[in-house]
């Protein structure tokens, strides 16, 4: 157990923002209602999942939705309250704990937000371990946790509580509920005991967030190289630096679908990449051979400063370097690469090869 | 109190298709559901409103979605039981009637066939009178009755509970959801008590449905004219008699929206018609002047048998004949005008005026 102080908000947005892998949102607007929260409130307490009891309830919160709506329709922190009691009625139990559900961009935020208002501490893991664009894309799905009983409310005072015989179909009622009332929702998602949340969540992950954030603010401090900095503490690879010299987007069901297209500068100069992203980035590829594929992270930064840039912040003529980060083991397994492999994306064609062997490839071919 | 036969759900079928003004969906499925239903579980306990007591929770149920994917996707039962309950421990109270919400069409029939097999009594009364498309077109929304704690379910075995701040919300949401679950789902909803039954619902309409059958059944039978016993039972007027000559069809957002051309035939021949509808008929024209709209009933009649007609059975060459008829007063209130009146339909420029008065006007100005 420990408390999060302002200084650890800072460190794990900018965190989020990585693990984001260019979507997940800006966690911009969640840092502000997490220091707020922390103001009025106190600091947060982090526990760590072994601290929790098997039997206590564990409700994760995150928000749903497209991230450029989030930003001109602040949540009023009320719904989530609601959400909260609707759920303990539902299931007779009190709610011990939050967490988040995706470490990746905003969704870090919120339920620290929520901790800070409600007294409740937040658990160090996460579902995801990066960010995905669907809520079933979680490592408890692969242990059958169900999403359900879930509830979802917006800003207005409506609320939704699902019973779903499967995770996707409550991603299918929960999208379309989220698209009725207005583009975004605060939800209190996959209700868990503690056994649950040991067994299926990747731990500890809050705190990973914080050091990546706090290694590149120190690298800037220190003067210190910040991409060395980051591939140390993700154990990344750098796949490509380039200059994006084409890019074309598309919102295609309610995400943001597109591919930037980059030519080689200093180490890679002669050589082309192209990244190919549904809210977050999926494949990239490297002259045209695939050299990361979800679900291992493909992050993109600035290549002077290594601070993330999002698939809605890259723009012609920008000079980015691409990431190529191993993600949890448990993505890796069967279960997990059916549910947040390539193919689940459509790319039925592209075989999912861990980051470091195809690095080995890549240079072996060199 | 009294009990409803086999004799009494085949003629309120016949009645329901009437009340349907051309839409609410085919009561035959409905009423094979209600037939069986009987048939295993006994007859059926109709209480008049007044036998209930103000603090007894109603639950009203039906069918919510497109009437012709109805047809092949027939509920399994199970999940307006499953509804129910989860409203009971919802609500934490006992269920102590249902009843229909729109006695027109399939609607007539789904609570019928759920008290046989709950062993629930049915209170005769509704919200409609007839059909409508949306769920808030209801004569509760005009006493501010919410449609929420609502549960809507699939056969699958997916459910979902609105809890929404108006019953527009609501009407969004449920559709929403209803068409991600295929189409069709079953409700419960506008749970409320026996006093708030008796101040706002449409007080025995289950009886007057069972009558117009019975009418049109005792006409045939009798070798009587089965117009001339319609019209009397339910204080209508034969608008138009005629051919149909055009008919256009477009489904929109959902709805079966068209128009249908008229050609007078015997009293009107040398005039025409039109007939407006969005799944129920909104406005008939004669000779471009309006002669009845929503929320008075517009009800379409081969000539011959006075059997009705829905918007889907209209064909090209068919006789027909047009009946308008009054709609309950609580309608013809300016807080029931706003709700189901021809300008919520689109028709900014069509004032509502009770079919008794344009007929007057139309004979009048000949």
């Amino acid at each position: 157990m420990r408390k999060l102080t302002k200084q650890s908000i800072e460190d794990i947005a900018i965190g989020a923002a990585i693990l984001g892998t260019g979507g997940g949102g800006d966690p911009y607007i969640g840092k502000l209602m997490a220091l707020s929260a922390i103001e009025e409130y106190g600091p947060i307490t982090l526990l760590d999942p072994e601290e929790i009891s098997d039997e206590d309830l564990v409700v994760p919160s995150a928000m749903m939705g497209a991230p450029t709506v989030l930003v001109e329709k602040i949540p009023s922190g009320e719904e989530v309250f609601k959400s909260f009691s609707a759920l303990e009625s539902y299931l007779g139990k009190e709610v011990k704990a939050t967490m988040p559900i995706e470490a990746g961009g905003v969704n870090s935020m919120m339920p620290l937000a929520l901790a800070a208002k409600l007294g409740l501490p937040v658990i160090d893991a996460d579902g995801m371990g990066r960010a995905f664009p669907e809520l079933q894309m979680v490592t408890f799905s692969i242990y059958d946790v169900s999403a359900t009983p879930m509830v979802l409310a917006d800003e207005k005072g409506n609320s939704v509580l699902f019973n779903t015989i499967d995770n996707k179909w409550t991603e299918d009622l929960a999208r379309g509920a989220t698209i009725t009332m207005g583009g975004s929702t605060m939800v209190a998602i996959y209700p868990m005991d503690g056994a649950q949340v040991k067994e299926g969540g990747i731990k500890n992950i809050v705190t990973f967030t914080e050091e990546i954030g706090k290694a590149l603010r120190t690298a800037k401090e220190q003067g210190a190289n910040p991409i060395k900095s980051l591939s140390e503490v993700m154990n990344g690879h750098v796949v490509f630096t380039g200059k994006i010299v084409d890019i074309n987007r598309r919102t295609e069901g309610g995400f943001a679908r597109g591919t930037a297209i980059l030519e080689g500068i200093d180490d890679f100069q002669g050589n082309s990449a192209s990244l190919d992203f549904q809210n977050e980035h999926l494949v990239c590829r490297v002259n045209e051979k695939v050299a990361v594929s979800v679900p291992d992270l493909i992050t993109v930064h600035d290549a002077e400063t290594g601070y993330p840039i999002t698939t809605e912040g890259m723009r012609y003529g920008q000079r980015i370097l691409v990431m190529g980060s191993p993600c949890t083991e448990k993505w890796r397994s069967e279960k997990g690469l059916s549910l947040v492999g390539p193919a689940y994306f459509g790319y039925e064609d592209v075989e999912f090869i861990p980051v470091e062997d195809r690095i080995k490839q890549l240079k072996g071919g060199n």
